[in-house]
């Protein structure tokens, strides 16, 4: 990949790298002016969008739009009048093209780990000869639970197997009903190989499912040039859809027909205002909707979501590499205390990093008290994302130095750091 | 019960009801200050609360308030700072007490249809020698579908049987796991007697799971003076929650810890910022979270019920059921073509009232158009939701005259009104 640094013509050691610089990268940036186009708080450094992403400035307005015109004004006419009953499927065929899927493909639904379990189910009823859920340790942990209750209603002897990242390929043989990973990790942020996995497991005659949480809006996501049967992704990290903000999932077109979800609920059923006693599942990607749609969810996820179509993915893809690769060979420099667990090399991890430090969480509080938010992992990870709309190189320059402060200073011994929140 | 028409002291006949007399109805009722908390459009009387309850003016302020505020500028933090992760048991606190439930034993979470399918999980898991499911025909599509796919995860012969209302109880035996049913029948609004039939399924060891979609917030529900075992409610009919509002789940505190749900969310996880591998029921209702709350959602709903609490319950009953007799009883006068499908007595439906014409469709259409919403379910059912809090006996009464006018007039037979809705 052609490094960023190589800009600096006049150069050729790391170390000058300048504030002045960077600022100049900042000015050439063609996503300069996305930033504009979110609310954010004087002050901070944002590194923890692939958590939880910051508000869209279009989102208040939508928000008020909906809650007051088309609730307050249209009442229960809005789910026709203002297209409420289409917004899964027209949200969802919006993602469709940031992963490299096709319009029909995606639908707007439930948590990440609601539409694990549909996936996981369908997925499951479709290999019954086969008793293995494959996946690897430390994966996310909701992913790995919800593989566990899916298993847990079949009474058939499944079992998840849980491999090292590296040995994920090998392992899958005749047995493997299903292979589960997360294509970006949510700790290292190393990267699976979704074509090579997915051949594979195809070769075997095993499904795979990929949970794109930390992949969509952040890195390159092709899943019909991948040939990959189903996904699932979460809508309020990198795609900025809100607090809780509704999740999505994809089944490829070539197994839509074959695969029903467990979760059978009525906004899934061909002919939800029938009303008839019996289930009959809706053509296409429909039939994956269970419940009623959570509106205001949907619809502020929808300006997220096209607030990054404004952009070229591949824009986003190589800004997201050089926010990455300038902070982690600054910290290399200023604060070589802090191990690096994410992949060293740039194309092998995703759009956030990972450090470890023994005293991480006090470090973390201090950071977030300084104004840069990242987030502590469990035990010891600090961990820091990049958002390409709105993150300029000169914060990351910022931020590095004031990590290498707080790690060096040793401020983070305070005491009032170590008091544990509810959520970490 | 005590009639309101015995008010009217110088008559002695029904059609000594007036206008006048009416409007001093809505004069004297202790509910009257409720109306001006919500936004109403001009020149609509709202039939269709049971659908989706109208916007409460302070939900506007709150959800700015959450969106700018707690999002836009608390990021990340608001999970702590604005007590996000303890939204979901806050509001199921609100809640159980509209419901005769405790503290603790409501959350708020997910879709009905998928709080009936933890439950549903749940409840098989705990009677893994019973093979019936046991509801009636007819009863809300998404719960006999739910419960379909709860079966079908599993492989040992279970059934889900259906007998008719009156049957039921007589129906419940030793082979019965899991008897579920809707409290007040979406159609009919026909109650079930849930003292009676919890008595009787725990008689014979059974579970039941009581659907309170159409009576919370509506009719008297008292969980646990019925010794009730499981519930779940929807939050955007009589809550008033938004379209899509998360729903609720009850679970008696003397089950919760025998129960553990088949979707093990992250959320449910008695360590979850610990991220381990293995999943471990929280203590409590919290268990029987899943994936990350929908925050809009639960801070949305948190408002509909905060307004409902400012009331006493038993105005709010006494009411529905005079705006329900009153309905009906001029409609009985003034339009007797249209044939009432819901129970002739008001003590024992809940608080709609159906009817039903072979022109249900186009009737329904042309009264929405003339401003009187209430909906139409297939195959040929008007219905009329009463929502003390909003609804004036006037708004009735000038609504009962409107279908007696439509119907009468032939003007639905406009082929207009004939034109199918994606959502009727």
């Amino acid at each position: 990949m052609h490094r960023k640094f190589d800009k600096i013509t006049t150069f050729e050691r790391r170390d000058a790298i300048t504030y002045p610089a960077i600022r100049r990268w900042d000015q050439e940036d063609p996503l300069r002016h996305r930033r504009e186009e979110f609310e954010l708080p004087g002050g901070i450094i944002y590194m923890d969008g692939n958590s939880l992403g910051p508000l869209p400035k279009a989102t208040r307005g939508r928000i008020e739009e909906v809650v007051a015109k088309e609730w307050g004004q249209g009442l229960i006419r809005s789910w026709n009048e203002h297209h409420w009953i289409d917004a899964p499927l027209r949200v969802g065929d919006k993602i469709a093209r940031l992963i490299g899927a096709r319009s029909g493909e995606v639908v707007v639904a439930d948590s990440t780990s609601v539409n694990l379990f549909k996936l996981l189910g369908a997925a499951l009823a479709a290999r019954p000869d086969r008793c293995v859920v494959l996946s690897e340790p430390g994966n996310f942990p909701t992913d790995l639970y919800m593989a566990e209750g899916a298993i847990g209603t079949r009474s058939c002897p499944l079992q998840l197997r849980l491999e090292p990242a590296e040995r994920i390929i090998d392992a899958i043989d005749a047995n493997t009903a299903v292979v589960m990973l997360t294509h970006v990790h949510y700790k290292t942020a190393a990267i699976h190989d979704m074509r090579a996995i997915t051949a594979k497991a195809h070769e075997h005659g095993a499904l795979v499912i990929w949970d794109l949480s930390h992949s969509v809006g952040a890195i390159e996501v092709d899943l019909n040039g991948c040939e990959a049967d189903m996904a699932v992704g979460c809508g309020y990290k990198y795609l900025n859809g809100g607090p809780g903000a509704p999740a999505f999932l994809f089944v490829s077109q070539r197994l839509q027909d074959q695969l029903t979800s467990p979760l059978k609920g009525w906004m899934g059923h061909n002919r939800p205002f029938e009303f008839i006693d019996n289930y009959e599942p809706a053509n296409g990607i429909r039939r994956f909707l269970c419940g009623t749609p959570s509106i205001l969810g949907v619809l502020s996820l929808e300006v997220g979501v096209d607030l990054m179509l404004r952009s070229r993915m591949q824009d986003i893809v190589q800004k997201s590499r050089w926010l990455s690769e300038l902070f982690v060979d600054l910290l290399a420099d200023i604060c070589p205390s802090l191990q690096l667990v994410s992949p060293a090399n740039v194309n092998d991890r995703g759009s956030h990093v990972s450090f470890s430090h023994p005293e991480g969480y006090a470090i973390m509080q201090a950071l977030i008290e300084r104004g840069v938010i990242g987030d502590f992992r469990a035990p010891d990870l600090l961990r820091f994302g990049f958002t390409p709309l709105y993150l300029r190189y000169q914060d990351v320059w910022d931020a590095a130095y004031t990590v290498a402060d707080v790690v060096h200073s040793g401020c983070w011994a305070d005491p009032r750091y170590a008091v544990r929140a509810a959520v970490t």
